[in-house]
């Protein structure tokens, strides 16, 4: 069933519910087990928006979209590459990314992430689909000139890892399917980025069960699925906004 | 104060305490905030030890010892260089550490574990060990042959990721001076690591700082301090101990 839900903060208290038009319905019990339906709903605008789910680890792939990969000269890739984000780098939809300042760069990529909903270890390509609850916007925010600053060690979890560096919401849209989504990504209101997911070198069901090979998936866990052509630079005083058809839009200013 | 500080499980429920030779004393509260102590100790017998605490993020330093360091010929590195190890990797104190099978090599890395106390961002490398709680030991486990299979891309967060990749404890010991700790690894009974903390590149107040600038530390993260010479791999039936004085012994089995 198509729905959109989101986890909020209202008058100081947590919740969960689903998106109706500008208002939010409550929701209780657990997302990932039997979620029950209540009967209150509350203007959006009545609520703070926190991320939509709170995942034990992001994992983040690298060199996944062919048309980057083609712009870049990267071969490609045999199996899944990815590197992970840390906790400290989740950020709410609307939640301001920190700019660290000393003229560093900092670089959008907007993408695409796949929100697990079962517990999941092993599974095959066949079985993948299932363990996945849906799909959200993010920005895999990245610090420029610091992965390979020391020649004998590629520094991604750091350049990757920054606070406020992995915004994503605002919800987290089920009963989709991935391969028809385009992701879009704003600067300031242009056009930046406009690719299709069908490009993916892995698709969302190859990484799903690729990855669990190695790692035990978690309700809540998230793999953002790597980004195509445009990315560029943020300033502060910018907004980015990464926008998914059907999946939602995800708005950042930079600060 | 010196103390070592445990959580475990008791009839199924989970506690933490100081251990007094082989009993546990009750605590309660919060370990990190103004913990109490409490009136009853229990056989450690009687319990099953959990990981000592529960990290956000376990970060992970590469060539960070002299000794390792010239005997693989690298170059001195200009900063700490570090990845992530996922919470899907982390191992209780006797736990058993799940060989991937399929002819895979995997790893012993013994190293130090340093447990953060408090939330700290930017802080100098004097004002550093205020917001240390104390040190644990930790088995480092990589599957061999993964990191550089891709020549574009290190797969450092992999390699170090599967499930129980990350045993730790059996502690947090309190009250100690990390620089004079020595480490020492044991395979099936048989000394193969037994190196000097004092041997670190980056010692523990500049990793602190260092890693403080970039990312928030939160109570209970670990910054694993990196491993010097001796590391070998490790067959399922292997049995294998970290110990430092001062700190604990750390056991896991492999199968």
């Amino acid at each position: 069933m198509q729905q959109h839900w989101v986890r909020f903060a209202e008058n100081g208290r947590e919740g969960f519910g689903t998106l109706e038009g500008e208002r939010v319905r409550h929701w209780h019990g657990n997302l990932f087990e039997y979620p029950e339906r209540g009967d209150r709903t509350v203007a959006l605008s009545d609520v703070s928006l926190l991320t939509p789910v709170q995942p034990s680890k992001v994992i983040a792939l690298w060199n996944n979209f062919g048309a980057l990969r083609e712009k870049l000269k990267l071969d490609v890739p045999a199996e899944p590459l990815y590197l992970v984000k840390t906790p400290n780098t989740y950020l709410e939809p609307g939640g301001t990314i920190r700019h660290p300042g000393n003229g560093a760069k900092i670089v959008f990529e907007g993408e695409l992430g796949i929100v697990i909903g079962q517990r999941c270890k092993q599974v095959s390509e066949a079985d993948a689909p299932r363990y996945v609850l849906g799909y959200t916007c993010a920005n895999d925010v990245t610090l420029a000139g610091v992965v390979d600053r020391d020649p004998s060690f590629g520094q991604w979890v750091r350049a990757k890892g920054l606070d406020t560096f992995c915004p994503f919401g605002p919800a987290v849209a089920t009963g989709i399917d991935p391969q028809q989504l385009v992701v879009r990504t704003w600067l300031d209101g242009q056009l930046r980025q406009d690719y299709p997911i069908s490009d993916m070198r892995f698709s969302v069901a190859q990484l799903v069960s690729h990855i669990s090979q190695d790692m035990t998936l978690f309700p809540g866990d998230i793999i953002l699925c790597g980004t195509s052509v445009g990315v560029g630079s943020m300033q502060p005083g910018s907004t980015v906004e990464v926008e998914i058809a059907g999946v939602g839009r995800l708005a950042n200013r930079i600060a």
